[in-house]
């Protein structure tokens, strides 16, 4: 609690520990690469999930759940599926006091059972499309766990989709990664560059896999979400066949993409300052919180009424408004740990302010401070709301740009990944062996590829079809 | 979908698994003991994870995430709790391609884990209570599975809190009975009797379980809840101690409290019929649907145009309004699958109705059918779906009422739990040998105990304390 935060210039992976851990996200577990989420962070997941399953809801999907266990054979049915994952499993050999006849995997996503599971669901183009979404946790056995980052347990949404054609699965697929780039740019405020991964990054098993890359503010890109065209690599693997309106039978077309407790640790990376994490006003679970001040008992009485007034009045509105009336607390440690907690908008209340019916606002993100009359209150916090909302996106689109630089050469490559950092738009020759030397040099990787545009490839001079947006990432 | 579904008189355990089937809420998966919960039975449960939810937040409870993996090391802790729970345990002895060197533990439930991060949150009577829920999925290894009702993997929220005494603890675990209780009752239409376990059914490690017993068609219990008061057990094997206010260093009182899936069970078996399964309007997540009838192309457009003005109506009223208009299905087929789906209310609209601009509704409890004006149309929705709800609790209160009976004897005894079944209330002279000669010879169980009324053992002739509710149960 009284942790103090290392600053973000000083080194930005322990501040961003030190943030995470003081604002009451979450902390490490006895479970090696286990987090526990603490309530502030799991409010958070929370509002997050709320509105991305709206937005799964609206598009025609319906949630559904899936077996934590998996048997082992399943994932052997997709090669580049199972050698993809197979280091990163964790595995069940012993069940109910015995071991097991086959070893069951945990979970680390549900492309094989779901794919078991449509074989059966799916006989006629009648049945298609399937539109079927899972909240879940998954584990991916991590050996330099950190907080939502990289976590060997954690909890995501995955969705699952068949289609009768390539066509819907590749707008199902690109749906779903507009959803997402939404998402990020209206709720958590950050702006996000969308496009195609690279082979190399492709998921194992997909055909194509797409993905949101936000910009973190040490310039290191973070992938944020995914939504892979798994064309009819796992219909193949798990027999997904429908008979066509034609008469004929053929493999259906399927699609996953998923977003995870991630996004937690990218709004504490995008928008955090140097007195901790500060949290968009439309995923905070407190966006409002009201300090009372007081002395003397008298004042106390008069001071709590006005506060349960305004509260009463800004929940109303629709507000998440908290009254913190903790008696063994101090006003200045309060402050302290709400702006830790990076809540929004501050309101303080003493026994003067009662007097020319007004309150003390302070914005969390800015530091501004401003009297505002009680009439009229419950507007002037929602136009701050919307302010600060907009004012982080602002900020981190202004930062993306400036971040986002092209090089013609390998020397302008290394010095803009140095300074300013961010993305570098490239030209690429579109081979493995060009984009691995070039992580070799940089430990930058293509985050995204971009449109086609005729080139030269900035590491081997060959002609390039495309360029790509290198980066540093998470 | 064309399963026939089993008449309950016939073989009751059949009829259950045919109708959750038909019903669309369920299946198994290859994994012996998961199974696959389908959309419709997924979307039933979010409806009660949102009932309860709310309850949770309105008493100051708030939603956290604790890891799924436990050190084998930490159950071993709590001598009857891991005697309780070992033989049921999913072992996890790789991870990331090594031998682990300590197996972990798939959660069977948390107070273990959560019991020792609870040491570390718990310093002052300042920390205290620690009120926090946890919705997750849990695992133990199931030999005879059916779904729902006994699974190897399930869903549930377990509640865990932290105390300064143990009238507080007491308290909150009486709270959250009541809760169980009333979502119980008023959400799902089932009535249940709450009360205090026998030490021989107290969970493993806890000082007190109370729980609440419904009774399912059958005549046979069914426990849908339990809060236990862990007492101090948890607090010294995990070591949570607090500074109170005396300055004195002392052990905490915990409680954990939990419902889970099971609950989807109990709504099919205390409400479904022989043509599927009846569910409860405020649950259901479709409470109207709308089928339309036309035969020629004029008749669709018209009949569509005003099925759709119908639903907008229904919705704007906060109606879970649902308009089937398939093409490939005529509405025979339509009909039978929403009521195997338990859907409270089927709305029919031909052209001949549009003339008569009133809307043919079907009761799925009752089977009655009227003709509705278009006029108030939504009122009239809305006092049907009260009145189904208010109907099915009824029903089920009276055939509680007529299978909860009273024995003096042994003979008394076992004709009673043959005709009519349910809870037989008796007198039990409180030893557990008694409590397990019964068992042996009835296969009844103590569900609940009775306040305590003097009396004479119905089995020893002993003189006895207290009554107890017997019943065979799931």
């Amino acid at each position: 609690m009284s942790l103090k935060i290392t600053p973000r210039s000083e080194d930005f992976p322990r501040w961003y520990q030190d943030v995470v851990q003081s604002g009451q996200l979450a902390e490490n577990s006895p479970v090696r690469g286990c987090m526990v989420i603490k309530p502030h962070g799991y409010a958070l997941w929370e509002n997050v999930q709320a509105a991305l399953d709206r937005r799964f809801k609206e598009t025609g999907h319906e949630n559904a759940y899936f077996p934590l266990f998996i048997p082992k054979s399943f994932l052997d049915r997709e090669a580049e599926h199972v050698e993809g994952f197979a280091p990163e499993l964790a595995i069940v050999t012993h069940g109910g006091g015995k071991e097991l006849e086959e070893p069951l995997v945990v979970r680390p996503t549900s492309e094989t059972i779901i794919g078991h599971t449509y074989s059966k669901w799916v006989q006629s183009h009648r049945d298609l499309p399937i539109l079927i979404n899972q909240w879940a946790n998954v584990v991916r056995w991590e050996l330099r766990p950190r907080l939502f980052l990289r976590t060997s347990e954690f909890l995501w949404q995955e969705g699952h989709t068949v289609h009768a054609n390539e066509a819907e699965a590749e707008a199902e697929t690109l749906q779903m990664l507009d959803i997402y780039a939404e998402i990020a740019r209206d709720w958590l405020a950050i702006p996000v560059r969308t496009g195609l991964k690279s082979k190399l990054e492709t998921f194992p098993g997909a055909l194509r896999t797409y993905c949101i890359e936000a910009l973190m503010q040490d310039g290191k890109a973070l992938q944020m979400g995914t939504s892979h065209n798994l064309g009819q690599n796992f219909a193949k693997a798990f027999d997904i066949q429908f008979q066509d309106v034609d008469g004929a039978r053929k493999l259906a077309w399927t699609t996953s993409w998923g977003v995870s407790t991630r996004l937690i640790g990218g709004i504490v990376m995008a928008h955090g300052d140097d007195k901790g994490i500060v949290l968009p006003p439309r995923v905070a679970p407190v966006q409002v919180v009201l300090v009372p001040i007081f002395r003397k008992d008298e004042e106390k009485i008069a001071v709590l009424a006005e506060a349960n007034r305004i509260i009463d009045e800004l929940k109303e509105r629709g507000i998440r408004a908290k009254l913190d009336d903790r008696e063994q607390l101090k006003p200045g440690p309060k402050f302290f740990e709400w702006e830790k907690k990076g809540v929004p908008l501050r309101l303080e209340l003493g026994p003067r302010d009662l007097a020319d019916r007004k309150v003390v606002a302070v914005r969390r993100d800015t530091g501004e401070k401003e009297a505002l009359t009680f009439d009229g209150l419950a507007d002037s916090m929602v136009e701050r709301l919307d302010a600060i909302q907009a004012g982080l996106l602002q900020r981190a689109e202004e930062s993306m740009a400036a971040r986002t630089n092209e090089a013609s050469s390998m020397e302008e490559f290394e010095a803009l990944l140095k300074e300013p950092g961010g993305f570098v738009l490239a030209h690429w020759d579109g081979t493995e062996e060009t984009e691995l030397a070039i992580k070799e040099k940089t430990k930058a990787t293509i985050r995204v590829l971009d449109d086609e545009v005729p080139g030269t490839c900035v590491l081997t001079g060959k002609p390039a079809t495309r360029r790509a947006y290198f980066a540093r990432s998470y």
